[in-house]
């Protein structure tokens, strides 16, 4: 697990007041920099991760027969404490209403709304409403992405690449889209390709080398076709590959180029180096 | 969407006068930089794909029973405005015959075509023919690629790459060709291996990962063949990742090295850098 | 096609005689630089072509049936051509010997071979044997080889990652051992694991992605272990790509380094540069 | 097979004494770098894997009905061997304990226990258990790993990439859950998705593009967003390529900027360069 630190949405978070318990309380809550703080962040860590083992466990059909008031228990257990949390960071923030139209405020308030909701709609009959509520406790996993904070290369990464990607994908559709109406006008809907969603669906199944078996050529001309399919997504999967590692090379070049020796000018140092790896001199950021 | 920019084969067009009606609608279909240009390229955005939506709905049992009306009427609205696109395309250029004779002239004939002739064919005893002209809607596509303009140096990459790329095609096929035959002697008809095309095409199944399971080794020899064969399309999915991923970091870095400091000489700038970031000196493009 | 130069294992082959017949034929033959030595390519590469199409479609039980007599006779055409072609090279050459034992020259007499065997085989109770021996025609395409001669760079790549890749191979085969050893234990024969080498072919068609879908696993820690599996599989796929991306990489940008200004030092021109982009003082090659 | 040479965990292991026959066979067994030290390491090896085909052939059914006593017989003397090359080690180095404490102490011993173990537990009853005994033979690959010296950049590489990789199998697992979530909610156990875990197992099954097809989604909206599924793991096989591809190439050219020549400054020298290629200076390591 990466140390914990905060995001920029939650940096501009300021606590109530300068003293008293809400002060103190913000720190634990909103802080990761002491040992109350990591603590918390610890034991929140904690509950979210068995919230959602006990929500996955809980539709697998013999655990559910079996554990049905324990699992029953905890999700309630789960649900009060993570209301308190919600509660204690509405109270502890200087601008609550900031805070509950905050991208975290929102996340926090929907990964408790499910249970409460299950009380009023728990009859029988809406079945598929209730598996659906239940499932959204699933989404407290992202309450999680509050301790990702070291995917700013990956992210700098795809951003750059950002432009070349939407076209890689927007060719990879128009592909599925002309290959998925050719094998439906070849194949036809006896062999399963009963419309040009579904050959299109296929389509991504084949380009994707994913081929689940599902749908298969039984023509000639389908074969071949395929065949053709196949080779395109095999060289295709190319281009993607390709751009994220010359984007992320570049990046990390980059990185090394901007620290240079002010007494030899050497570049290209590594990320954490002090001194210049030939002359011995301190090192400092050159200027941009 | 990139923003939208006329390509080379049709910046070459030319408006049939310099004023008048025609040199103004010249501008709102040919041209992209201005606000009624633009929202000509908007509108015909929006027909394009929603004829193509229509098209692929259109081979669904269920939407074609419940909505066949709607289909046709919309098809045939569609059909007019394209139709009426073509004309004033022709209209308004200096020279129509060398627009109709363009790429994107024949596209835009090509892609109205089809429903006219559906009116001459509508028997219902040519099921098939039917099926296939009525696909040839879904190329409308391609009058898209009239609006994707930043593909250049993914292309100049690929380019490139293309004679390692052919080698490394013509090496997959050879490995498809001598793989197909050996597993048809080793496994036989009767384990679905009928003849070496069928094989080939398993093969290539086989190669690229996507592992329909359609057909599968049933014998020892042909699983161990099997192995091989995928241990070596696993490692050689490597090579054309490679050589695009070595071409295009090579495009990038030469991209960057074309902008010199006139003042310190320091290469590499960014490509939107207008400053020298270590001496500040403004920055002019090199002579090459 | 890229254009046919002859390869080093050919360069050394001397004609019989500086003039006469037997010069001549020998430029037609061996040699890649004048018209009918080109036409002698053109044909032979066709003919090659031509008899391994004939080789596969023979294999299709209805086009079989249907032209068993033209397929019958073509083969002997193409057999008594390579047979021609054979006794011409063994005629021209100097070294008769050393043509006869050299690559090619096994190449080009195991291609007519499997025919005349043919002869004497033809009992119908061999059938095996017989489909195996007509096979062997399919390698033929070996022939091709003499006509690939821009692989240069990628073998020098392979070369040069060739420790690299063995060691990804030694480890993908301990991964294979260890996951099959496994998965027969928690899975066994009755979910279709019935042996270790099976349950190895299963975990090999699972690591590479392809996953045919013969054998699936059934139990709950079988369907764990099998995603971990797949998981390392999906990421392993990343280390062939990197090694050979970065050596390709590196030979790119070596072999551009080769070449520096004499005037002004500049590196990095591109490989076809006759001038110095920053200078224009004319290139020569950098001793090394 | 890479020349073979000490592992650090082994170099810290001193011999017994420095005279005397357990000195002797100290360099014997430990050392790999004369005639008897390789002779040593050779026999080692080809029993190794000849005990690891016995142990896998031995699950074949028709190979144990046929060989069953020759099996058992081999299995012992490689037992036998074994264990006496673990006392061995154990007589002949300075510390027993500590080399019976070391990995590949460890590794010794457990290779030898399963086939004693088998003696006292050989009741027909504990099928499963003996099935899992035998098996641990398989992990006698593991002394391979002795011989495995030159896996360091390609290790170097990944353990730079850790924190990157960590994040990617992070964000590959949350997909994953939430995928899962979701299509239990939208196919339900009626199509095969009879939990979380299980449409879990299946949405990794989908992501890596292995594509078993046990399980496929049978509704509209399940087909949707599979496809969508399939085009993320599709694209995000670049994630790992590109982070492993450009910190390799970071390594390769890291470890040939090291060495700077002293007269012309030149850098980028290839790692067995002993003259600098411009100035023909002798070269020397640059000081770090």
């Amino acid at each position: 697990m990466s140390q914990p630190r905060p995001l920029k949405s939650e940096s501009s978070v300021a606590p109530a007041t300068q003293s008293g318990w809400r002060a103190r309380w913000f720190h634990i809550i909103f802080g990761h920099d002491d040992a109350p703080g990591r603590l918390f962040d610890l034991v929140l860590i904690i509950v979210i991760l068995s919230s959602i083992v006990v929500a996955v466990l809980d539709t697998v059909v013999d655990l559910n027969a079996r554990f049905e008031t324990a699992f029953y228990v905890l999700e309630w257990i789960f649900t009060i404490a993570f209301t308190l949390e919600y509660l204690m960071r509405l109270a502890v923030v200087a601008r609550p209403r900031r805070y509950a139209l905050s991208f975290f405020g929102i996340i926090d308030l929907l990964t408790v709304l499910p249970t409460y909701l299950s009380l009023f709609i728990a009859g029988s009959q809406y079945l598929l409403v209730i598996r659906a509520v239940r499932i959204l406790r699933i989404f407290r996993i992202l309450k999680m992405t509050r301790y990702v904070g070291e995917a700013d290369l990956l992210w700098a990464s795809l951003q750059r690449a950002r432009h070349k990607i939407f076209i890689f994908i927007s060719t990879i559709l128009t592909l599925v889209l002309i290959f998925g109406a050719l094998m439906y006008v070849i194949e036809g809907p006896q062999n399963g390709y009963t419309s040009i969603p579904r050959a299109m669906y296929w389509a991504i199944v084949t380009m994707t080398t994913v081929g689940f078996g599902d749908i298969t050529p039984h023509t000639v001309l389908g074969q071949v076709l395929t065949s053709l399919i196949m080779l395109v997504g095999y060289s295709i999967i190319a281009v993607p590959t390709g751009i994220f590692a010359a984007e992320l090379a570049a990046g990390i070049r980059e990185a090394r180029q901007r620290i240079i020796c002010p007494s030899c000018q050497l570049e290209e140092h590594h990320p954490d180096a002090r001194y210049c790896r030939r002359c011995g001199a301190e090192l400092t950021r050159a200027p941009e």
